[in-house]
């Protein structure tokens, strides 16, 4: 188990290396929050790019540092472009997080996930209820055989998806996150929780997919668990600041982006966490 | 005919419902706005998810409380998915909003447009030549045969639309809305004209989008007229104040949002309109 | 070569005209920046309408003062689109300016810029490493054989891109602009410089695909030469004074729009620009 020091160390490490070397970290993922992926990506210190078609997204897999993969608007060219791509992150073993938004919905979105069982992502990340979702789809333990997903909302707590995070974590080697009021983090072995955020994250669109982008620009850089916890840390931090200096959602949005830009590797690091459980 | 007390005490009641149960409005919008559509829509305490697929619309229109559908930036897939999730809400007799936006341009929208007749909208919203050109595309009173939109600006008065707005309301059974200098809202038998709004909404893209899929949001809780005339009432409340806090287009968005989230029912209902007319 | 004088006095004519008539410049473009090159299309006092389908794309083509064609998130209907689109565009000898954004990602993106050749686009902005690459594309002097270009990013200077950038613009007979740290615009015959913008440009996504929508706007009331420096401005401008009003990515993003809407004709004339060479 990592302590408590070491990961923070790790954290800094990582939050400076990606303001240094600059890692692209390209996306297949949904139309409606792609600006805001971008956005946050770059304003971390990363470099986005995104494509829709098959040999693009094989491009991405082979010359980013990490991808991501969110399957929110699926269209129809999505089901060679993603299985091609997918092949491509699990062959050459290269970082990518997935999530798994709206998972339930439409029968294309069903199969393209059971698939991604096979090509083993290296961060999943997801609300509660997506994450029981998905490891009740790979017939992993903590999983529901049916969905409780209502579009794109949560009706679990973080909690309830502990043991299917840690199950999902384990099939993965990876690390799999629940957001939620708290932020449960896992590589299957440590469970941490990271707090802050604000309540105005849910009332903006793209908070979720754009964590999940800025998880993949870290995964260029650092261990799976690492960067899904310096993403966490980085939005809990910049949407604590954020709820500061905002009006409304409006406000909200702009000084997030701002504060993800302004955020030190310490401030980031000095985030409120803690190690609740190791698991084994 | 509904007084105006009436009217008031439902556009309360309309906005504290949607705050209190949160009701989901999937769409089938255009690529340019959707972001702005899915964060007007969670502003004002509703929720949002967007799809492109025929079985994923199938499913919104089934699962949601309402749906929004923008003929804004067509593909291929929307052919079927457009008709399978028009038949949806129509045969389960769910509440829909369409914004013909672009009318005349290109024969694909013409086509779907024209089947759209068969599925009755709950809500139509378009600025006054799109109200005119739909009219004219449905053979109804009002209309004119061939369409004067110039890409998605209006090239004439909300008044001129008054009788194709009332005419299709009428073939519907919903509400109308021609949204312009003011804004005209009409269920057919009782014609409204809501005040306020900024010069500033025409220099941001999406003010016309956002506001079809925020009626969606009140067509879920409230009849039809009520919804596009509580949105109606809200955007020109939201974009008087937010005017005062805007140095220019970028600013005035991100206020427009913060105003969105922050109007009381009280004051949405308090925005200046009068009944005008009673038609019958 | 035209006189520094007479250039300011064209720049001035030109905003003040888009001002006035208000003209409509379609796009076929990427769909990550969409909203931003439409919001800054509005800004500057033209019109934007964004399209995916073939015959919506002749139809904007037609219709249009100029359109903006940007390759970044291809998908497959662009091949008839983009083919069709371009036709029309060259044969009634229309405005357009093309982003050979991410130029060489892919077959399909490399087969449409090939294509483009003999499409003669009036206007082709791109950063230093684009230019180069579309110029080697093309088998044009100044041109690299195989593309350099990591993802969207650029990893040459301005002036490498110098005879590369001259050439594009002596086969089209428009302009070609490099934008960089300073931008260079040229028509083949004369090299300008211009100097401002801000570092946080680079930390937003859509800086560029934006500059292209503009210029595509002031292509519809002037020259190509005249509109390709007139956006490059007011680009200018805005970043160097958006730069004063922010804290970050977020707030610059909002500011910038804000400015690009209050610029003067006078102010964007003022810029600081220079005339270093005179080609021929």
């Amino acid at each position: 188990m990592l302590g408590k020091q070491k990961i923070e160390e790790s954290i800094i490490e990582a939050v400076k290396k990606v303001k240094t070397t600059n890692p692209m970290a390209g996306s297949i993922t949904n139309a409606v929050t792609m600006n805001f992926v971008a956005n946050a990506q770059l304003a971390v210190g990363g470099s986005a790019a995104m494509v829709y078609l098959p040999d693009e997204g094989e491009f991405l897999a082979n010359a980013g540092g990490a991808m991501y993969i969110n399957v929110g608007t699926l269209l129809p060219i999505y089901e060679e472009t993603l299985e091609r791509t997918g092949k491509v992150l699990h062959e050459k073993n290269k970082s990518w997080v997935l999530d798994p938004v709206a998972i339930g919905i439409g029968s294309f979105r069903t199969k393209i996930l059971k698939r991604f069982k096979d090509f083993k992502p290296t961060i999943i990340r997801g609300n509660a209820s997506e994450i029981i979702a998905l490891a009740g789809l790979w017939k992993l333990d903590g999983g529901t055989s049916t969905s409780q997903v209502r579009g794109v909302d949560s009706t679990n707590l973080v909690d309830d998806a502990k043991t299917a995070a840690i199950e999902l974590a384990k099939w993965t080697g990876g690390a799999v996150v629940a957001s939620g009021e708290e932020d449960l983090v896992t590589d299957g072995n440590t469970v941490v929780y990271s707090k802050g955020g604000s309540d105005l994250m849910e009332k903006i669109t793209g908070a979720g997919c754009s964590l999940g982008g800025v998880m993949a620009v870290y995964s260029a850089v650092t261990t799976p668990f690492i960067a899904a916890l310096t993403g966490t840390q980085i939005y809990n931090l910049a949407g604590k600041r954020a709820k500061k200096r905002a009006e409304g959602p409006g406000s909200f949005q702009v000084a997030f982006l701002d504060e993800l830009y302004k955020a030190t590797s310490q401030d980031i690091a000095n985030n409120y966490f803690e190690i609740k459980e190791d698991v084994k």
